[in-house]
């Protein structure tokens, strides 16, 4: 039993792929870099997302791609915080976004006006990490709140991030999270991944974090392996 | 293509649901009062089990069934705090416990030392909703520092639990948190699951939430409808 949903799970995963390398051919060709935001619930992706779009005012325009299993909260405040365009997908229970929701979601946004689009993921730390949707840069945000154990207890999204975001920093000392243990578990997994530390409540670190991501929008590869021929073709 | 995956997800439930059963039955006949601990990563489950456990001794002999993806770091610090058996299941990347995996928890404890046992399932507050372990509470912990959205953006698994925990509540303050939202909120979809706030920090809370639980497991009729029958014989 368990092999068999193991093969439907990865014939699932390569239609999804396929459809990931459309998505990321039309950000790509509409010059837009786009950001799969992967985190617990309550991490802080809503809030990052909104700091981070302010660090940037006035030099690129957010978009933003919201997942929640229901409700539409966090589509009210990132429009009501500036972002240009925002879209809703309420996944009606299902634990992560797939590639085929967001090709919907992108026949909702008018591309051209957009620089950055932010693809917030449901709150999860495990499901979403295989799931290609047709970003650029996939990127792990955790919290200090959560606990310094994280990367040891869920290491594949770790491993598998661009970059890694920790927030909350501003409650790191109040819930002894020991930073050193975090950053040495990070690096066995994920030696090269950029780690930006940040608060969004204080914005310690906000700049310097939307300054790297905004540095990618120029020169960033694609760090998907399979695909690059389409993605190479596309940017031609 | 989806349709074909949710048969398949809904025959696994289905069997899933009958080694439950099996494991119900097995806990109740050691007399066992049988929790299945879910929340987001870095909740506080680990430390929410220690201090039950700690405002319980003397009165409960508690065991632990530990689910992660990776690791034995939780399992090594119930024991050290005083856990009088435990069990670690690492689930190589699952993102939730499901029966079978207990079924085995179950054969490597000595049931007739334990009152109490803790089954810690994989961080995740959308997965383990609807994969019964064999538990006669279902518990879902929340914690401040994940702010007051959660009920309203992962309803299923407030609606489906028979208890709510609301930890990190000495955090409350510094992070916004409105508990009024919350527990509304979690009423709309709950109205009649105990709430308890606790702070596993400061402690506060800790004693009425332990009491609520030791309570349960005389007189705590078993929660789940399905399998009426086999857990009234069991108990017989």
């Amino acid at each position: 039993m368990s092999v068999r949903t193991i093969q439907i799970v990865q014939n699932i995963l390569a239609v999804n792929d396929e459809v990931a390398a459309q998505n990321r051919a039309r950000f790509t060709a509409a010059g837009i870099l786009a950001v799969n935001v992967i985190a617990s619930p309550g991490a802080g992706k809503t809030s990052t997302i909104i700091k981070t779009m302010q660090a940037l005012q006035g030099r690129a325009r957010v978009g933003v791609i919201e997942g929640d299993i229901a409700g539409t909260i966090d589509t009210e405040k990132v429009l009501a915080a500036g972002a240009r365009d925002a879209v809703q997908i309420n996944t009606g229970g299902n634990c992560h976004l797939e590639a085929h929701m967001i090709e919907r979601a992108l026949d909702a946004l008018d591309l051209h006006q957009l620089d950055i689009v932010f693809v917030e993921n449901v709150g999860n730390l495990v499901c979403p990490t295989h799931w290609a949707l047709g970003e650029q840069i996939k990127m792990c945000l955790s919290s200090a709140a959560e606990g310094h154990d994280k990367p040891i207890k869920y290491p594949e999204i770790f491993a598998a991030s661009d970059v890694i975001v920790l927030n909350k920093m501003d409650l790191a000392e109040m819930v002894d999270f020991e930073r050193d243990f975090f950053v040495k578990s990070v690096r066995a997994l994920n030696p090269h991944a950029p780690l930006f530390e940040i608060s969004c409540r204080t914005g310690a670190g906000v700049a310097a974090w939307a300054e790297w991501l905004y540095s990618q929008r120029s020169f960033r590869a694609p760090n998907r392996a399979s695909h690059t021929a389409l993605e190479t073709v596309s940017r031609l």
